[in-house]
């Protein structure tokens, strides 16, 4: 084989390979994620947790089941309260239970500038220095220091969703929300707990951005989201 | 050169394209579109396009000019508006000059549940079929029948910027807002005008999705989005 044919087989070769690895190049950054299989999209509109002490504060009793939510254990409450912030009020606000240990209310962006506060996108639980907020009931009325924040939009997936999807608890990652406004969230937290069902969470704002829907559902489409170019890789 | 001596040739070859590509692999899907260069985004509030004869129904006068926005020609009003819908009212909406030839109110999807209006995402001018909604001054009346919309995300550029961004008119691109809530938008609209001066408007839900403030830009990551895997592909 002299040089010309041996050169003509490598051109050869490394075009086929080029071909086949520029069709491949999309899906190439998430082979090790699960990127097929569909993840359900709800919205989750305002709420409040609310601890035992402040329950009763303004309902004079614990909280009443009134319906069960898709995460286990977890359930709205007949209970309504009215949030008061320093430039407005919304009322009619649901009530989700079981109580937890301090007081935590749950807002979109929109939300918080209707009501004057500078709620910080938070983890749910991770409330320490986040905003004050007023809630009022037709008994009884209590200030939070803190508490009031725009919660971070997350997977809730069991540990067999999460080998499934091959990503783990506190991972970050891009999901594209197949509405009639496609978008990819980047950094959506992954909560992983075997009695976890498989569920994104996203506020209303992300929800309107989306076309959001309940058939909309969403795909993971990597795992990291890069800061160069956006897209995800892993 | 013997059979043996040629395979390790051939395999070392490709070994290294396979390596080269796959680090190129994320940017190897929008290579003839300039993804560096920041685009301005800004943040569009609900406001109202005025007919003439809509602005004296109103206000008795044509509009009144008090400051230039980002794109020539287009102005900002002293005049204001309340938009009332089937369930609610929002006052103190912003009017934008000069008039046109039908009024046109752009809202958010959370503006358009407060009004109780299923206004349709569409381009500005495309009001055909859209929602209904009721203007009102302290002066006058004022009901369309349609031309309540929910603008669709979008980028002004020059001829120019078009050619720097290897776009056309009506292209469809996805854009990277690096915000403090990062995500990529699909399905924004490119506008080409000559006049037009480089800036992306996105509405208030879209930027409290993304954690906009006025820091925060938008990169061209593609120029389509591919729907089996949500990222940018031209």
């Amino acid at each position: 084989m002299n040089e010309k044919a041996l050169q003509e087989v490598l051109e050869g070769v490394i075009r086929g390979v080029v071909q086949q690895l520029g069709n491949q190049s999309v899906t190439s950054a998430t082979t090790d994620v699960n990127t097929e299989d569909s993840i359900p999209v709800e919205l989750s509109a305002r709420h409040a947790h609310l601890s035992e002490a402040d329950a009763i504060a303004l309902f004079g009793a614990p909280l009443t089941p009134v319906r069960e939510l898709s995460q286990p254990g977890q359930f709205l409450c007949k209970e309504r309260v009215r949030l008061i912030g320093p430039k407005g009020v919304i009322d009619n606000v649901a009530v989700l239970g079981p109580s937890r240990g301090s007081s935590q209310v749950e807002v979109s962006k929109t939300d918080a500038r209707i009501l004057g506060a500078d709620a910080p996108v938070r983890q749910s639980g991770d409330i320490n220095g986040s905003a004050g907020i007023i809630l009022a009931s037709q008994n009884g009325i209590v200030g939070l220091e803190e508490g009031l924040i725009v919660a971070s939009r997350h997977i809730h997936m069991s540990t067999e969703d999460a080998k499934r999807f091959g990503v783990a608890d506190n991972d970050l990652v891009c999901v594209r929300l197949e509405g009639d406004r496609p978008l990819i969230l980047e950094d959506v937290l992954v909560r992983v707990n075997e009695n976890f069902k498989l569920a994104m969470h996203i506020d209303a704002d992300e929800g309107n951005s989306a076309g959001w829907s309940k058939a909309v559902s969403g795909k993971l489409v990597g795992k990291k989201c890069g800061a160069a170019h956006g897209l995800c890789k892993n």
